[in-house]
C-alpha cells in the first residue's frame, strides 16, 4: 500500500559521506544512504538505499498510532505498540467485573478481539513529499511578520486539504529547522482498531510511576491490535463484516533478541527535540522556564490536594491531571538537575562563537549569514518579554469554564470563514476531537477544586506590574481596584452558580451558536469569553508577527549552522516533529554515577526481587513468581545472562512519540519494543550526550516468555514469523 | 613492647589444611598457619606463621583504641584511625573560634598537637592466654545454672583483676564459640592520647548520614594521634614530658594503593556477629525481636521531636540519642529487608538439618552431639518467653532518673562485697567511667523529654498481660488499678519535683551512700530504687541461671557444629567478639541489584559531583573544588581509573568495631583504611553473602593527595615511610 517515497529537492539535510556523530541523531529516512558508511561501521547488515524507501522493508512495516509508534508483525495486520499506548483502550475495555488493566487480555481467536475506541487510528505512511519550494514560493515577495505566517499558514491548509480528498487519509506538513524544509506527509488512517492482546499490569505497567524513567528496569510495556478494513481493502468504521488490513510488509520476529554491543535501530516517530537552540534560549529555559513551570506544576498539584479528599470523586477527576504535572515536575526535575551539573550552555556559547567566527573569516559566508544568529536572538529575547506573564495569565484563565467558553466562542467566529482558513483546531477535521472535549469535560473536572485554582494562582499574577497584566481580563474581575480575595470569590462562586456550560447538554448546544448569539447571552463565562475575545485576538496577531518573524529568521540560523557543521565534515540531522526517523546504535550499559555501572540487561530475577505483595506497582500474580522461582525459561533464555532478558540499554536517541517504536537488529527484525529513556537522558531532548543518553528497551526473549509461560497467548507467537 | 602469643590448648578451631570459604571468616590469629593455602592462593606473600605471631610484623603495629580499630604508621608512634572513630577528640579540641570538625587540623610540629580526652587510650594487644582449661575447671563438678555462670563470672574477675596489677595493663577474658573457649588478653593501655591531623569534615565525614552505609561513597574517612608514654617508656597521664611512644614495628605506606582484584586484609578488632546462630533464634530475631525494636526506635525518636523544639536545648541534647536510634533503625530495616528478600532461614533449618542427619548417622557422634541441638534451642525458647514483656519494662524503667537510682543504690550493695566478687560495672576498674557518667548526665537528660517517654511507653507496657508485668513496678506507680494517665502524670511530676538526683552534687554524693542511707532516703526516685531492687536481683538471678546453662549448652552444639563442618572440610572461625581478627580476600565490585554493578574505585571526579554548596553533608571548601577541577592529581594517580581513587570496595567480612582497621596489601603496606560496609551487607553479622557482602574502604592516594594538595600536611607525609 505505501506508494513512495519522495526525496526530490533535498537540500540541507543531505551531506554525502559525512562523519555523523555515533548514537546520536534522530535521521529521515532519505538521510541514510548519506550515513551508510557510519551505519555500516556501527553494525547494518541492510541496505541503506533500501531502507530509505517507504515502500520497502523494513520501512513499510512501521506505523504510527498518532503520539506512539508501532509496527506489523504478521501478514493479517497484527501491530505491536507499548502497553502504555494501548493503555486507554485496554482500560476501554475493562468492566468491574473484569478489569483488562489489571489481569490482561488475549483474544485466542479474531472473533474474541475487542473493539477500540472509535478515535482510535492506525496510521500507515504512504508518502513523504517535499514542499519547500511550494511553501516558499506561495509567499509574497517581502512579506513579513503576520503576512509571512499566514501566508505559510494558508499554503500548508491547502496542501493539506488538498491530500485529505479522502477520508482514508491523514495528512500533514511538517517543517523541519524551524522552517528551512517542509515535507507533506500522507498517511492511511485505518480506523478499525482492535485490541488483541495486553499483559497483566503487574508485567505491562511493572514498576509503575516508580521505576518510570528508572533503571534498572523490569517493563513488559508491549500490547497487540490488529488492524482491520472493510472487504474493499480500504480504511472503514468498526464493522463485524471488515477484514484484517495487509500491510505490504511485517517484521519477523528474533526470539533470540540482542547480546551487549550489538546494532540495533530504532523506527519510529519521535515528537520534540530541541537540539538547535541558541544559548540565549537554552539559559532561558533552563534558568526560568522549567525552574518556573516546576514550581507552578507542583502548587497546582497542591491546590488540587488541598481541595480533594483522597479518594473523593474530585480527587479521581483531577487523578490524570495530577499524574501528569507530577511526570512534567520530575521531568523538569531531572533537566534542571543534569543542567547545573552539565556545561551545555559554555558548550552551546562554545558552539556560537565558532560559528560566528568561522562565518566572519569568508567574505561571502559573512554576506550570507553574517546577521543570522544576532537577528535570531533578538527575536528570541522579544519572544521572552512576557512569557512570567503569558504564563501566569494562562493559569488564571485556565479555568475549565473559561477555556471551555472562549472556545466554543472562537468556534462561532472560525466557522464564519471558510474551512481552510480557519485556525488549526477549528477546522473541520478537527470537529470531532473539538466535540468529544465538551461531552467529557465533567469527567475532568470539578467545580470547587476549579474556583480554588483560579483563586490561588490570581494572587501570583496580581504580583505582576499592571503592565503586564491583561486589562480588560483585570476590569473583567476587578482587580484593577487591586485584590481582594473576598471579592473576588464572590465573583467567581456567582459566575458558576449562574453558568449553564457545567452540563455537556449547553456545551454541544452553544458549538451550534452564531457570534450574535454569544454576544446577546447572559451567561457569565460566556460574556467573559466575549469579553475577553478582542485583546486575545490582538495577542494572537502579535504572536503570528513574531512567529513569522522567526520562521524566516531561525531557517536563515540553520542554513548557517549546517554549512558550518558541514565544514566540519558532521551530518545534520534536524529536530524531531512527530516524523518518521531512523536511530542506530548499540546495546550498552553506562555509567550514571562514579563508582556505578548500568549493566545493559535486567533479568527475571530481578523483577521477582522487586516483588511486594499487593502493592500497585509492584505485585506480580503467582504464576509470574512460580515460573521465575522455578527457572522455567524455556527456549528463551540468555546463556551469558544466565537468565531471561527482561529490558535492556541502546545508546539509541529517542524521545516521546517513540514509545511503541520496533527496535530492530541488524537484519531488521524485531528484537525488542523501545518504552522509555533513562533518568540521566531526560536532558537529551537538548543535549544528547553520549556517556549518559540510554533508551530502554522491552526484549523478544522476555515478550515471548510472558506469552508461552504466563499468558497463555501460543495463538499469537503462532501467527508471528519467530527466527533464531 | 608485644610479648608473646600463647596458642597453646587450642582445639575447636584449628583445622590444619581445611578449605576455609573464600573471603568470609573473622580469623584469630593463631588460625592463619592452619589457612595458609588459602591465603596463599588469595594472593598473601607474606609468612602466615610469622602473621600469627603478635611479636612480629604486622600484627605488632594493630593496636585498638576500645571500640575501634586502628594501626601505627611511623616509630615515633603516629596512630592512623577512621575519622569518625577520633570525632570525640577533635570535638573536645574544637572552639567557639575554630571548629575543628568543619576546619580540620594539622600539627605542623608535636608541640602543636592537642590533648585527647582524659579517658582516651591505645591499647597494644601483648598476648593473648587460652584460659579455657583454667577456666572450666574452676567450675564445681555438677554445677548447672546460676553456680555455672558465677564460677565463670568469677575466675574471669580473679584473671582479669591478676592481669591488671600494673595499671597500665587493661585485661579482659573472651569467650569464643558461645564458653567452648576463652582466652585472656593483655594489652597496655597507652594514655597520653594526642591528636595529630584531622582533615575538614567535607573530607572525613563527606557524606554524611546520607551516605552512610551507601555505596557509592567518597569519604576520607581518617585521622591521625599519636602515643605518647613517660620517658621511662610506661603508660603515664598527660604530661608536656611525655615521649613518643615506640612501637616495635609500624606499617609501610603504599602510595599506589590497590587495582582490581588485588589481595587485601585487614587486621582489627571486629566487635560482635552471630553467624552460628540456630534457625530458632534467626527466626525470632527477624520476625520478632527487629522489627519491634525498629518499631520502638522510630516511636521513640518521634516522642523526642514531639516534646523538643527544633534547635531547642532540650533537643540538643537528645541529637546524639536520635542519631543513633535513627541509625540502628536502618540498620534493622535494612536486616529485615535483606532477610525478607533472602532465604536464611531456610539455610539454617538446613544445616540444622543436616547437622542433626551427620549425628544420627554414627552411634559415637549421637552419644556425643545427639542432645546438644534440642537441649539448646529449649533454652532459646525458654530465653524468648519474657522477651517482648522484657523490652517493654525497659522502656519504661528506662528513664534517667530511675537508672540513675537504681544504679546508685545498686552500687551501694555492691561495694559491700570484696571488689573481684562486685558485678561487672561496679568494680574499682570501673569507677571512673561510673563517675563520668553522673557527671555528665545532664547534657543528655529533659525533665520534660524524659517523662513523655515514659507516658508514651506505659500504655504500650500496659497492653500486656499483667503476669507479664512486674508487679512491684506496677504498685510502685499505681497500675495494678489500671492505666489513669492523669494520676501517673501527678506522680511522675511529683517524683521530679522532689528529687535531688538532677544534680550532678547530688548524684556524686550518693556514689558515697550505704545501703541504709538510701533505705532511709524520701527521694521518690532512691525510693523507686529501693522498692524495684528484690525483683530486680531476683530476675537477675534467673537471667543468670538460664545464661549458665546456655554456657553449658551452646559450647555443646558448637563443638558439634566444629565436628560437622571438620568432616566436611570446612574451617571454622569464631563470631567476632572484639578480639583481634584477620580477614583477608579481593578488591571487588559486586551487583547490589539486576542491572546494576558498584564497580570497586570512586574518584575525585564523583565526589565533585557530589557537591552541594552550603550543605551539611555535601559541602566541598573551594580549594579541594579547584584541585579536583584542575586535575591535579600529582603522583596519585590510578592511570587504569584516570583520577586519585577516592574510596574502594573488597570482599572482606568486618564489623562494628573494624573502624579504623588498617587494610594491607599480600607484603603487608597499608593500603587504606576499612570505615563501612554497604547497604547489602548490613545484614552480614547474619550471614555472609559472597555476592553481596563488601566493605569500604579509603584509599591511600587519595589520603596522601588530600595531606599534600589540600591540609597541606607535607611533616605527616614526610614521618611515614611511603613506598611504591
Amino acid at each position: 500500500m505505501i506508494k513512495k517515497l519522495m526525496t526530490t529537492g533535498i537540500a540541507l539535510s543531505a551531506l554525502v559521506g559525512a562523519t555523523a556523530q555515533a548514537d546520536e541523531g534522530m535521521w529521515q529516512p532519505h538521510q541514510l544512504p548519506q550515513i551508510k558508511k557510519q551505519l555500516k561501521a556501527a553494525g547494518l547488515k541492510l541496505n541503506p538505499e533500501k531502507m530509505a524507501d517507504l515502500s520497502q522493508f523494513p520501512m513499510n512495516a512501521i506505523v504510527s498510532l498518532g503520539g506512539c509508534s508501532a509496527s506489523f508483525l504478521s501478514e493479517q495486520g497484527l501491530v505491536v505498540t507499548n502497553h502504555h499506548c494501548a493503555y486507554g483502550n485496554i482500560q476501554h475495555n475493562s468492566t468491574a467485573e473484569n478489569n483488562l488493566l489489571v489481569n490482561g487480555f488475549v483474544a485466542k481467536s479474531k472473533d474474541k478481539e475487542l473493539a477500540a475506541t472509535p478515535n482510535s487510528r492506525i496510521y500507515v505512511t504512504e508518502s513523504l513529499t517535499n514542499v519547500t519550494k511550494d511553501i516558499k514560493s506561495s509567499i509574497p515577495h517581502g512579506a513579513t511578520g503576520v503576512a509571512y505566517f499566514d501566508a505559510i499558514d494558508k499554503r500548508e491548509k491547502e496542501l493539506v486539504a488538498d491530500c485529505e480528498a479522502s477520508q482514508d487519509y491523514r495528512c500533514s506538513v511538517y517543517s523541519f529547522h524551524g522552517g528551512a524544509e517542509y515535507f507533506l506527509i500522507k498517511q492511511l488512517a485505518i480506523r478499525d482498531v482492535r485490541l488483541v492482546y495486553a499483559p497483566p499490569s503487574s508485567i505491562g505497567k511493572f514498576g509503575g510511576d516508580t521505576d518510570n524513567w528508572m533503571w534498572p528496569r523490569h517493563t513488559g510495556d508491549w500490547s497487540f491490535y490488529r488492524a482491520y478494513v472493510g472487504k474493499d481493502g480500504k480504511p472503514a468504521d468498526y464493522s463485524e463484516d471488515n477484514v484484517p488490513f495487509k500491510p505490504d510488509a511485517f517484521l519477523k520476529v528474533n526470539a533470540n533478541g540482542v547480546d551487549e554491543g550489538d546494532y540495533v535501530m530504532v523506527l519510529g516517530y519521535p515528537g520534540r527535540t530541541n537540539r538547535y537552540r541558541t544559548d540565549v534560549e537554552v539559559e532561558n529555559q533552563f534558568t526560568n522556564v522549567y525552574p518556573r513551570s516546576k514550581r507552578l506544576q507542583e502548587e497546582y498539584i497542591d491546590v488540587i490536594k488541598a481541595n480533594s479528599e483522597e479518594g473523593s470523586d474530585a480527587r479521581i477527576k483531577y487523578a490524570g491531571t495530577i499524574a501528569g504535572l507530577a511526570n512534567y515536575a520530575k521531568n523538569y526535575g531531572s533537566m534542571i538537575e543534569s543542567y547545573n551539573k552539565g556545561d551545555m550552555l559554555e558548550r552551546k556559547r562554545q558552539l556560537n562563537n565558532d560559528l560566528k567566527a568561522w562565518i566572519n573569516a569568508d567574505k561571502n559566508r559573512k554576506a550570507k549569514y553574517g546577521k543570522a544568529l544576532d537577528t535570531l536572538n533578538a527575536l528570541i529575547l522579544e519572544s521572552q518579554k512576557d512569557q512570567e506573564a503569558d504564563t501566569l495569565l494562562g493559569l488564571v484563565s485556565r479555568g475549565s469554564m473559561m477555556r471551555v467558553a472562549s472556545n466554543l466562542y472562537r468556534l462561532a467566529h472560525e466557522k464564519q470563514k471558510p474551512n481552510v482558513e480557519r485556525r488549526r483546531g477549528f477546522q473541520d477535521r478537527d470537529m470531532r476531537r473539538f466535540e468529544q472535549g465538551m461531552k467529557v469535560l465533567n469527567k475532568r473536572f470539578d467545580e470547587q477544586v476549579d474556583k480554588a485554582l483560579f483563586l490561588h494562582f490570581v494572587k501570583e499574577y496580581m504580583t505582576l506590574p499592571a503592565e503586564k497584566r491583561n486589562e480588560t481580563f483585570d476590569v473583567y474581575f476587578g482587580l484593577d481596584q487591586g485584590l481582594d480575595m473576598k471579592a473576588l470569590e464572590d465573583k467567581i462562586n456567582k459566575m458558576y452558580a449562574e453558568t449553564e456550560l457545567t452540563t455537556a447538554e449547553a456545551r454541544l448546544a452553544w458549538m451550534e451558536k452564531s457570534v450574535e448569539d454569544f454576544e446577546k447571552s447572559d451567561d457569565p463565562f460566556i460574556q467573559y469569553a466575549v469579553t475577553m475575545y478582542d485583546v486575545a485576538m490582538a495577542k494572537e496577531e502579535q504572536d503570528k508577527a513574531l512567529s513569522g518573524k522567526l520562521q524566516q529568521a531561525r531557517p536563515a540560523y540553520m542554513e548557517a549552522m549546517i554549512a558550518f557543521k558541514k565544514s566540519r565534515g558532521e551530518a545534520v540531522y534536524a529536530d524531531a516533529n512527530s516524523s518518521l526517523r531512523i536511530t542506530y546504535g548499540n546495546v550498552k550499559g553506562y555509567s550514571p554515577q562514579d563508582g556505578l555501572y548500568a549493566t545493559p540487561f535486567t533479568s527475571l530475577e530481578g523483577m521477582l526481587a522487586k516483588y511486594i505483595p499487593g502493592d500497585d506497582e509492584f505485585d506480580l500474580f503467582p504464576n509470574i513468581r512460580e515460573a521465575i522461582a522455578a527457572k522455567k525459561y524455556g527456549p528463551y533464555k540468555n546463556e551469558k545472562l544466565g537468565s531471561v532478558p527482561v529490558n535492556y540499554l541502546s545508546t539509541l536517541d529517542i524521545t516521546g512519540g517513540n514509545s511503541g517504536s520496533a527496535t530492530l537488529n541488524d537484519k531488521g527484525e524485531f528484537v525488542g519494543l523501545v518504552f522509555d529513556g533513562v533518568y540521566e537522558s531526560i536532558i537529551g531532548d537538548w543535549d544528547y550526550d553520549p556517556k549518559l543518553n540510554r533508551a530502554i528497551h522491552t526484549s523478544v526473549p522476555f515478550m515471548l516468555w510472558t506469552m508461552e509461560y504466563i499468558d497463555g497467548a501460543q495463538n499469537i507467537i503462532d501467527e508471528m514469523t519467530i527466527v533464531k
